[in-house]
């Protein structure tokens, strides 16, 4: 038998199954320094210790052992389906018959690097840059595919030594298709513990990305809120309707709203000239998404729509426009089709980014 | 101090952090299903149940503990940064101050299902198919440009009871981008253990899916072998050049190969009329990659070309051409420089497919 088991990326984050099955297997094989961080799971086994590149010599002692009735542990680190040993073995395991195997998932690296720079994860591609076994033609292609799809992007074996063009390849696709302002954040696994950077997409240094760096790239709606990367899910925040909005969509509703820049207000620009007022209260208040630069002011417990300027751009109103008229057909709606509303808000955010 | 604690797919799969951390709360909050599964784990502790969609109830909850000096867990299935609580926790996060948070990494659905399924995953994406929060535009822009990409794709949260159009949606893209042939495996966890089932995208029937599954759909290289769906990554399988196939890249390199049909070669057509004999020989022999229809002889230990048509192709031939001359500079090339022709074939296998 043969046991596929991801460590995870390190010793705590390893799962009970991982542990159990180590601690119950006869052969251990991995890479040397895979090895190293259960050394103390280990003693009284064989242990057999292969480099980078012997990933097929690492599977055939496998084969062999389980064939001889050991228990094998086949080791990798994080999860051994994401670019580790259970694909390789998969792969040779076509020439023998009745050997049984259980692949025993682990902590991958996308999700340990999210948790540590907060909690940047939404839909999301989980791209390997090293063009080893790949053609760097699939790497672009996968790489512009996922950044149009707005996919948030965590990137694997970045770079290497001598292995560079790949990440500046990507990097050169992400910085034609994303804002240049995009959070992206970095963790490097070392002896020490993770070293975590959070930056932005135009000020990553490519340089201080080595092979055991996890980068991970935000989309739109990915913010910086005190250090750490957010990507919105987009949950409705209850809140009761402001009378100078329901005064304002009294009117909108009654077809007697303003429409574009408002000079006649006594406030006119209350943000910045030129601005559209058509949306001079925001349907989607409080939207309680920092995306569009909006943010929670912390002593009052009060969300500022200070910093943002997106409902009042043309483009903005154009997308909301007429799509609001179905969701918005009296007031109570701009509470109770709040959903619906923030779902339009995604859409819309997504067009005029 | 708050842990957003992912817990895993069941609870082998649990880390040890996660473990050690649940032991030592003194306050544990989730959905009520989540709880039942760590019942053991948090007696004597004050244990909060809220029910789906009460998410930012149990976010608020968690702070309000917090703030008293108590060690939460808020709880996640899976990974709680995979459309779990540690999004809208941070994003609740913003109005408070001083609030401490640790993300605790788990075993994703992602990984589990792989695990289960075989050796699925290359690079893939992870999408949600719920559009409570999402809107439906946004779900299909996804499917496509990851389909598009030739990602494996794993879908979450597939269905609903009432929610079904996202994953009809979703499947009428695939195939309209990917062969009806490509396999795709569901996992439903439940009490009983998880159900797996590998299948076509053809054959896959939307009406057993539900909130429990996760889906799995290949990628062009994904293939089935004894149940299992593997995902080859590549791996170069030594092999001594075969005398004939070295007679035959000898006048190839002279420029005295056949060009299409051979029609006077006496074991014409040794696969099917019309094939292209240009590549009489396979220059990528032995791919060790079943994703093209050859396979493993078990009793043998050769490998067969059978079942592969693909080299016989005039696409494929056209594809192959020019490129394969960058790399064939004499016989041993075949073998010296067999990872970048891996790397060729892969290519030509996308844009054949």
């Amino acid at each position: 038998m043969i046991y596929v088991v991801g460590i995870g990326p390190r010793r705590d984050d390893m799962t009970i199954r991982a542990l159990k099955i180590l601690q119950d297997a006869d052969v251990v094989i991995g890479y040397g320094g895979y090895l190293k961080q259960i050394r103390d799971l280990t003693e009284g086994k064989q242990v057999i210790a292969r480099g980078m590149g012997q990933e097929l010599e690492r599977v055939e002692l496998a084969i062999s052992h389980s064939r001889r009735g050991k228990k094998v542990a086949l080791v990798s680190s994080g999860d051994p389906g994401v670019y580790g040993m259970a694909n390789v073995l998969y792969q040779v395991l076509g020439k023998y018959e009745d050997v049984k195997v259980e692949v025993v998932p682990g902590v991958t690296a996308a999700t340990y690097t999210a948790a540590l720079l907060g909690a940047p994860l939404h839909d999301f591609a989980v791209i390997s840059l090293s063009d080893i076994l790949t053609p760097i033609s699939e790497i672009k292609r996968k790489t512009r595919k996922a950044a149009e799809a707005d996919l948030i992007i965590v990137f694997y074996n970045p770079r290497g030594k001598r292995r560079t063009i790949p990440l500046q390849e990507a990097y050169q696709i992400l910085m034609d298709i994303r804002k240049a302002e995009t959070p992206v954040g970095t963790v490097k696994t070392g002896e020490n513990g993770p070293e975590v950077n959070v930056t932005t997409l135009e000020q990553l240094s490519l340089e201080d990305v080595d092979m055991s760096t996890t980068i991970l790239v935000g989309n739109t709606f990915t913010y910086l809120q005190d250090g750490k990367m957010v990507t919105p899910r987009g949950y409705h925040i209850p809140h009761p309707i402001h009378p100078l909005a329901s005064d304002f969509y009294e009117k909108y509703l009654a077809g007697e709203g303003v429409e574009g820049a408002n000079l006649s207000c006594e406030y006119y620009p209350c943000h910045q000239h030129p601005q559209n007022c058509t949306f001079c209260y925001c349907p989607f208040y409080p939207c309680g998404d920092s995306s569009t630069g909006g943010r929670w002011i912390k002593e009052k417990q009060v969300w500022s729509c200070e910093g943002c300027r997106w409902i009042h751009q043309d483009q903005t109103v154009q997308c909301i426009q007429g799509k609001l008229d179905q969701l918005l057909h009296n007031i109570d709606d701009l509470e109770n089709h709040k959903k619906e509303l923030l779902k339009l808000r995604r859409e819309c955010v997504f067009f005029t980014k």
